[in-house]
This record gives C-alpha cells, sequence and structure tokens, in this order.
C-alpha cells in the first residue's frame, strides 16, 4: 500500500483536450501553454495532431505550433497521426515522437479514420518504414475498454493490436478508454495483462472521465503496475457522442490525488491550478477539473467570524 | 476480484443534495422525489434534517415531507438529527432513523452546530435516552477524513468519536467526508480501522465529489470491506468552500459503476437516470452527475451513415 513509485503524467490538453473545442483557441495561446507545460517539467507533451484540418479544424496549426514552441531537454513533445501523410507532415513539423492511432473498433475505426484496421496498420508499416533518426514510435489503441457503437472489446484482439504496434517497432504503447467505458476491474485486469508485453515503462493508460470513473480507473490501473498516465489540463476534452460530460481526466485533479496519496509526479500543483484557471477565458466555458474550483485538500479556510471558544 | 458482494446504496438527496440549494423545492416535489426513491427500491432514504429553518430554510418542510410520503415496508426512512430538540421533532414526525451528526473538527462543529464536540454528545445521550420505540439510531461523524478549517484529522480521535456514539446505543455509524477531502489510500485504511468496532453491516461511507474522487473513494473502501454507501441522485449538494465544485458522490453514476464492475445493487439504473434528468427542472442547474449526461455503458450509438463496409 505505501509505495512510492512515481506516476508519470502526460499533457494531452493541447491535443485531445483542444480537438472537439469549437472555438478556435489561437495559435500564439496554444504557444503558450505548451512553454508553460514545458516549464513545468511534464515528461511528455501531445502538441498537436497532424490529421486533416477539415476533419479536425481546431488543430489545423500543428505545425505552426510546434514551430512556435520552446522546447525543454528531457521533455518528448508528441504529435498524433492517423497516417502516412500526417506522418510526414509530423516529422517535417519536428515531432520528437509519432503517436500513431487506431481503434479496437472496426467501425470506430472506420468513422474515425476512414479505414479499416489492416489499412490502418498498413499505413503504419510505411510509417515505420520512413526514416526518422531518434523520433520515437507510440501506438494508441483507442476505444481499447470498449466502442460506443460495438461495446465491449475482447482483451484478446486489443492485446493482439498492441503487439502488432510492437512488431513495427513502437516503444510505447497506449491503451485508450476513447469514450470513457472502463471500469477499475476492467482496468486492473487489462493492465496486468498488457504489462508483461509492454513493461512499465512503455505503457500509458489515457482515460476519459465521461462516466465520473477517470481517476478510478486511474487508481486501479497503478495499482496493477501500470505508471504512465495521460491527462489534460481543466479536464478539456470531451465525447461527441455525450454533451456536457467530461473529457479527458483532469491533469490537476490527477496530480492533487496523487498528492494526498503519498505518490509523487513531480509536478507543482499550485502553478497547474494557476495554469488551468485561466481556461475558461481561451475556450469560452467553464471547465470540468475539480480542483481547480475548489482548491488544494491543504488550502484551508479560516474559521468563520464570531465563534465561541471552545 | 470477482467478488459479488452487493453494494448498498442510501439515497441522501432530499436531505443533503437539497439542503444547499438556494431555491426552496416545493414540498410536493420532494414527497413525489422520496416516492420514487422509495418505490425503487433503495433500503434508506435520508427523507430530511431537523434543524433551524432559520439555518436551512431548504429543508424547513421536513415534517410536512415525512407527513405526505408513502412508506415501503422494509425500507428505513431517516431525518438527520443534531441535537435533542430536532430529535423530539423527528419522532413526532415518524422518523425511522434518527440520524445523529456532529464533526470531527471542533472548528466545524462550533461553526455547524454552534456546539462544542462535548457538548454535541451530551445531547445525543439526552436523545439515546428518549423513548423511541423501534426506532434506529445512527451516529454521523462529519469531517472525518478532514476539516476545511483544521485539516487532518488524527484516526485515533475519529475512532474514539466512533466508540462514543456505540456507547450510546447507536447501531449504525457514518464515515463523512463532508468535504470533499478523502484519498482511496486514507479511506481504505480508516475502513480498515473502523470495522473490526462496527462491522460492515453497520458502516455507512458518506463521500463528496468535491475534487473527483468520489468513486474512487467508494472503491477503496468497497475494497477494504465496506458494503454500505450514501449518494445523492444527480450528485446534488455541494460545499459552501467550493462554489462550482461537485456534491454528494451521483447515485446513478454508483450503480453505473457498480453495474460494470459486477457488483449488484439491486438497483434500477434506467429509472434512475430518468429521474435525474428531471432535477434540473427542480433545481434550476444542471447537475454534477454524468451517467445523466453520458448514458450507460450499455447504451451504445447506432454506426454513423454512409460508412464503407470493412
Amino acid at each position: 500500500m505505501n509505495t512510492v513509485r512515481p506516476l508519470i503524467v502526460q499533457e494531452v490538453c493541447l491535443r485531445d483536450g483542444l480537438q472537439i473545442e469549437p472555438v478556435f483557441v489561437a495559435t500564439a495561446d496554444k504557444i503558450r501553454l505548451a512553454d508553460a507545460f514545458s516549464a513545468l517539467g511534464f515528461a511528455r507533451i501531445e502538441v498537436s495532431s497532424f490529421v486533416s484540418p477539415k476533419a479536425v479544424p481546431a488543430l489545423a496549426d500543428a505545425a505552426e505550433v510546434f514551430a512556435g514552441m520552446q522546447r525543454a531537454p528531457g521533455t518528448v513533445y508528441v504529435a498524433l497521426v492517423p497516417n502516412l501523410k500526417g506522418a510526414e507532415r509530423a516529422l517535417a513539423a519536428g515531432a520528437g515522437e509519432l503517436n500513431l492511432v487506431m481503434s479496437a473498433g472496426q467501425t470506430h475505426n472506420l468513422a474515425n479514420m476512414r479505414m479499416t484496421t489492416d489499412e490502418s496498420f498498413e499505413g503504419f508499416a510505411r510509417i515505420a518504414a520512413l526514416p526518422r533518426g531518434n523520433v520515437l514510435l507510440n501506438g494508441s489503441v483507442a476505444t481499447a475498454f470498449g466502442c460506443p457503437f460495438e461495446g465491449a472489446q475482447p482483451v484478446a484482439k486489443v492485446l493482439d493490436l498492441v503487439r502488432r504496434y510492437l512488431d513495427l517497432g513502437c516503444t510505447g504503447i497506449t491503451l485508450a478508454d476513447t469514450t470513457g467505458m472502463a471500469n477499475p476491474r476492467q482496468v486492473a485486469a487489462l493492465v496486468e495483462q498488457a504489462l508483461p508485453l509492454v513493461g512499465a515503462d512503455a505503457l500509458t493508460l489515457h482515460f476519459h472521465n465521461t462516466r465520473g470513473l477517470g481517476l478510478a480507473n486511474v487508481v486501479a490501473a497503478y495499482d496493477a503496475g501500470a505508471q504512465r498516465f495521460d491527462a489534460a489540463l481543466g479536464g478539456l476534452g470531451g465525447c461527441p457522442f455525450a454533451p456536457g460530460a467530461s473529457g479527458n481526466i483532469c491533469t490537476e485533479d490527477l496530480v492533487a490525488m496523487c498528492e494526498e496519496m503519498g505518490i509523487p509526479t513531480g509536478l507543482d500543483l499550485p502553478a497547474l491550478i494557476a495554469l488551468s484557471r485561466g481556461l475558461p477565458a481561451l475556450v469560452g466555458h467553464e471547465t470540468a477539473g475539480q480542483v481547480a474550483k475548489a482548491g488544494r485538500v491543504a488550502d484551508l479556510h479560516p474559521a468563520p467570524p464570531g465563534l465561541r471558544a471552545a
């Protein structure tokens, strides 16, 4: 119980947080956020997505953000990439890691990527063959804990997709609960089966808080041996099938939980909260994050005035 | 891992959910909600609070709600009671259980109850001496996981308060995280220490989702052996120190989580969701509950039109 294994938080607000926002956050504001994340010392920052600007207009400035931001030594700057064309653009922009993505659910892959699973992997093979110097390859399995069209995804199928990514030379694997369908028991079971294939230093869990289970799933995954987690400042993001529901798990809520549980993250919680409190001005609405509203557990309140003595 | 121990959900929306609402929900609507909870088969329903109507105007109609609602056999109808006068009113109204409440944090007790801890227990001793037939007594320790004024509360102090309640003849004990300061590690540790004193059939955990950890705390408590949990439809409630933050853990989100984890609750999730979707009309704002917005995990979506074949 009293482990002090660190938990590594990877910031995905700029990509998964902003991609669903109806407003276009100005490129300069994205760059300012990226630089703030770098200054905070995140190990990995997912900067943007090299997809069709028609499909995701919010991230049409991916190359400009990569070009304009500062780079901290030791931080990996990630670009989400669905296909060969996106990979070429990401490499040209100087991404430090290509995050390949396809969905365990065939219907979701067809809907999101306009490709079958096999076609996605044909494209990934071409990407893996590109000269890329020391740029890393991560393979993401979206809808790994359930597909909003098909429902549950068999564990054997998910693990087979993991193996296909590893066979391509991916040095990192992400299991993503894209629409917030995972539960703690399922998470513990899948992490236990994935770790022998992937290793804790290479496995990322990506949870959404769509149904309120995001942090419960983190605890289950961490207790099963996982250590790397995606999260978005303010809990930005969302789900096209759940208007009003939460998006990604919230970076500062996750870091606050870790602090209370005695799990080191290396991140500065007050600085994260301050940064998160600036998000509503950028996106035009309140965010789902709770700690930015409630304050840290350690932020005690003065006793009400006029209390009688005990 | 594959336990099928049931998890007992106790509905507190009418009391802890409504008490902080600025609007007065009409007595007839409260009665309708109470009857709906009875029809759903909750084991315990906290109906109202017999406190000063000046302090909590939202619950000034406590006696009228008790008088107007139907009573299902086997359901315990609970009244929150801070002092002797409240207990007398609750007994006159026909409450099936008096839920005594005081705070582990002395400052919180002085602020909320205008009494010291010892004065609270002097009043409880008088309540315990009242003739009450087969009306049950539950003892609640508020701020058991942290006081917003004082911070952490020593486990020994919390357990001592539990013993004082038991010595008075309480047959149930509630450990309440009144302002959402608990974390899963702390919860597991306190439950493990409380269970030998109280027993799982008599111990209730009462969590707030103020900082997003409500359901993670439920999992930790359940896995440590607890089985009874308070929750409020829609996640109503809130915290005076955290404007905009969530309130009680949400009944339908908790039941949805249990269903996905294979833990029986005996409650009808679609009916709960339908009931919860009527709350915004009563309280005049969106509620914090997630599943009422996102739907159940099992509520799959049709594939988008025009998808090519795989």
